[in-house]
C-alpha cells in the first residue's frame, strides 16, 4: 500500500482539478490501516448487495466483516484505477490491473511514473498551444511490449513535441546489448541471447519560434537476465535544452530547477550529471555541444532500487517546471526572418547528433521490432544544412556558439 | 608517354573547345616518339634562347639536338600542363608538376582522373544554372593531404551540388581502417596505426525542382600499407539516382548509361553492382533504399590495378551523360506545393541514410583532421520530418515508395 500511495503522491502535481482528487485518495490510502481506511469511504451499489447478501446467508460477523473490507478494497481499487486512468494519455502497456497487482515491483512503479509523466508534459504543452491536439498512438512490438506515442505537430506553438512511453521486453542480441550500457560491462548470454525489459518516457519538444529552446528528456529503466539467471538493472536520464539563441535568464532557471531535484537526494548528483551532460551532447565532429545542457545520467545502479527510483522521480517531475515557465515566457516574442534561418540550422546539428550519435536512438534503430516513427519523431520537422555558415563575430549567433563549444556553470 | 596521353584522352569529353586543345595535344604526343613528337610543336621563348646559347657555346651537334628534344618536351609540358590547369578547378593536391612527374604511378593518374571528373561535372551543371557558380575551396589536412571543394548553393535549378576531390594519407587508427574495408580484411598494424593514401571526387547534387532527381556519385581508391611493409589497394565507386517522384524514362536512361560504361570492361560488372547498390543504399530501419539505385562496388582489387583504373574511368566519365539529360528534361517542369513537400520529406531519408548508415560519411567523422563541411556538403539545404506521414494508395508518391521497397531491373 505504500507504494500505491507512493505512485499517487508523484500525481499531485498533475492539473490542479485531478490533483485534489488523487490526493484525497492518497490521504485514504496512506493514513489507515487498509481496512479501516476503505470502510471510511462511501457506499457503493456492489458493497450494499453484498451487506445484504451476507445478512440472507446467516455469515459470521467476522467473516462479513473481511469480506465487506475486501469489497470496500476492491472499491477503492476501482477509484484509484479511474484516477490514474483520467490522469494518462491511454492505457498502460502492462494493463492497469496488473500494474496494480505487481504494485511493489519496481517495474511496475516505473511504468506508471512514465505514464504520469507523459500525462503531466502533454496537458502542460496542450494548454500552452490550445489550437493543437496531441494525437495519441498506442502500439505494440511483436516480440514483446509496446508504447504510447504522442505527438503534436505543426501547432502555433510547437513545430513538433512528442512524447513517448515505450515498456519492450523480450531477447535482446549482444550488440544491441553492448550498445545499451555506457559503460560496457560484460554481459554474460545464453545462446548470443538475453532476455531484458526496457521501459521509458523520452520526448522531445520543438517549438516554432526561435526563441523559444528545445527541450528534451528521457527517464528510463533497463533489466537484463544474464546466463546464469543473475538480472542487471540500471536507470538513465536526463532532461536537456537546446537554445537557438542564448538566454541567460532562461538558462539559469533551467539548470537551477534541475539542481533542486538532483539535490534533495545528494548534492553530489548536479555537478556529476550536469558535466556528464556536457559529454554526452558533444557533436564531435563540430567541436559543439547540441545545446547548454542539464543534466544525464546512465548505468546507475547504486546506491539502491529505490534510491535511484527516487531521485528519477524528481527529475521526472521537474521536467514541467524546468520548460513550461520558458515556453511561455518567449512563445509570443517577434522574430525576424534571418532568426528563423538560424534556428533551422541549428535543427540541422540536431539531426546531426542524434542520428550520428544518440545511444538511444541507435539502441532503437537496431532492436528488432522497435517503432521507428516514435524513435524519429525526436527529428524536427525542418532542417537546413549550408556549406560554410558562419556566422558574423559579436553575432548573438556566435554568442550561442561560443557557449556551445565552452559549457558555462549556470547556477554557482 | 603513354600514360599521359591515356590521361589526356579521357579529357576529350571536356566541353568542345578545351576538347579540341586537348585532342591535339594528345595526337601529338601519342602518335611519335617524345623528342621527334616535341620537336614538331612550335617556337617558344625559352627554346630560342637555348638554341642561341648553344650556338654560342659551340656545343655538338648530338648534345644540342638531346637538348632541344629536351625543351621541347619541356614547352610540351608546360602546355600540356596549361591545359589541365583549364580543366582543373583548382591546383590539384599533390601539385601538377609532381603528379606529372610521377605519371606512370597510379596514384597520380587516379588523382588526375578525379580532378578532370570534378571540373567536367561542376562546367556542365554550372551550364545548367546560368545565375549561380561554384565556390571553389581548396584546404589542407594538417595530418597530410588536402582537397578542393566545390559548392553551388541556392541557385535557380540546383539547391545544393557540391563536387569535392580530396587526396589524404598519414596514419591510420585500426578503427578507422576496420570503417573502411568493407569486407574487413584483416590489416596488419604497427603499433595500433596504419600508413594509408585516401583520394577520391565525390558529388551529391540536390535540384530545387522536385521532377529533378538528386544524384550522387563516388570513386575512390585506397592504398594502406600493413607491418610488414605489404601495400593493400583497391578502388570503390558508384553513380546513383534518387527521385522524388518516379519517372520511367530516366530511370532506364540512368540505367543504360551506367551499364554501357560498364559493358565495355565486363559484362557481368553492371548486373553485380547494380545489386550491390541497391544492397548498399537500404535504409534499414526504414525498409527502403535511398533511391532507384545505379551502380555501387567497394573493395575491388581484380583483375589488376590498371584494369580496374580504366573501369573506373569509364565510370566517371559517365556521370555527366548518366545525369545532365535528365535534369535538362525536367527543370523546368512545373510542381505543386505538395510535389515540393514530397521532396522535403524525401531529403529527411537522405540525410537518415547518410549519417546513420553510409560508409564514406562515417569514415569521414572518424578520420582525424577530415574536412567536416566538405563530408556533410552531400546534405540537403533543407529536410523535414513529419511523424506517421503516409501517402495515399496509388499516387506518385506511393508509386515511388513501391519502387524503393522493391528495386526494379531497368535494362533488360
Amino acid at each position: 500500500m505504500a507504494v500505491a500511495a507512493q505512485l499517487l503522491r508523484g500525481a499531485a502535481r498533475s492539473p490542479p482539478a485531478l490533483a485534489l482528487a488523487a490526493a484525497a485518495g492518497r490521504r485514504a490510502l496512506g493514513s489507515a490501516p487498509p481496512g479501516a481506511g476503505a470502510a471510511a469511504a462511501g457506499q457503493g451499489g456492489r458493497r450494499a448487495a453484498l451487506a445484504a447478501a451476507g445478512a440472507l446467508g446467516g455469515l459470521g460477523l467476522g467473516l462479513w466483516r473481511r469480506q465487506q473490507a475486501a469489497m470496500a478494497a476492491s472499491e477503492e481499487d476501482e477509484k484509484e484505477e479511474e484516477e490514474l486512468r483520467q490522469r494518462f494519455m491511454a492505457p498502460p502497456v502492462s494493463g492497469l490491473r496488473e500494474l496494480r497487482r505487481r504494485r511493489r515491483e519496481l517495474r511496475s512503479r516505473m511504468e506508471l511514473l512514465i505514464m504520469e509523466t507523459q500525462g503531466e508534459v502533454c496537458r502542460a504543452l496542450a494548454a500552452l498551444d490550445p489550437g493543437a491536439a496531441f494525437a495519441v498512438d498506442t502500439w505494440e512490438r511483436k516480440e514483446g511490449g509496446g508504447g504510447i506515442s504522442c505527438v503534436l505537430q505543426d501547432g502555433e506553438v510547437f513545430e513538433k513535441a512528442g512524447v513517448n512511453v515505450s515498456v519492450v521486453f523480450g531477447l535482446l542480441s549482444e550488440e544491441a546489448a553492448r550498445q545499451m550500457r555506457s559503460r560496457g560491462k560484460s554481459l554474460k548470454a545464453k545462446d548470443g541471447k538475453l532476455p531484458f525489459c526496457a521501459m521509458g518516457v523520452s520526448s522531445v519538444i520543438h517549438p516554432k519560434n526561435p526563441h523559444v529552446p528545445t527541450m528534451h528528456f528521457n527517464y528510463r529503466y533497463f533489466e537484463i537476465e544474464e546466463a546464469d539467471g543473475t538480472k542487471q538493472w540500471w536507470f538513465g536520464g536526463g532532461t536537456d535544452l537546446t537554445p537557438t539563441y542564448l538566454n541567460e535568464e532562461d538558462a539559469i532557471h533551467f539548470h537551477k530547477t534541475l539542481k533542486e531535484a538532483c539535490d534533495k537526494h545528494d548534492l553530489k548528483l548536479y555537478p556529476k550529471y550536469k558535466k556528464w551532460c556536457d559529454d554526452y551532447f558533444y557533436i564531435k565532429h563540430r567541436g559543439e555541444r547540441r545545446g547548454i545542457g542539464g543534466i544525464f545520467f546512465d548505468d546507475v545502479d547504486s546506491p539502491s532500487k529505490e534510491e535511484v527510483f527516487q531521485f528519477v522521480k524528481s527529475c521526472a517531475k521537474a521536467v514541467v517546471p524546468c520548460y513550461v515557465p520558458i515556453v511561455k515566457r518567449h512563445c509570443h516574442d517577434s522574430f525576424t526572418p534571418e532568426e528563423k534561418l538560424w534556428q533551422q540550422l541549428r535543427r540541422g546539428r540536431y539531426v546531426e547528433f542524434n542520428l550520428v550519435y544518440d545511444r538511444g536512438t541507435k539502441f532503437g534503430l537496431l532492436t528488432p521490432g522497435s517503432r521507428i516513427e516514435s524513435i524519429l519523431m525526436s527529428l524536427p520537422l525542418t532542417a537546413r544544412w549550408e556549406y560554410m555558415h558562419t556566422p558574423p563575430e559579436s553575432s548573438r549567433e556566435a554568442e550561442i556558439l561560443e557557449v556551445l563549444r565552452n559549457p558555462k556553470d549556470w547556477v554557482h
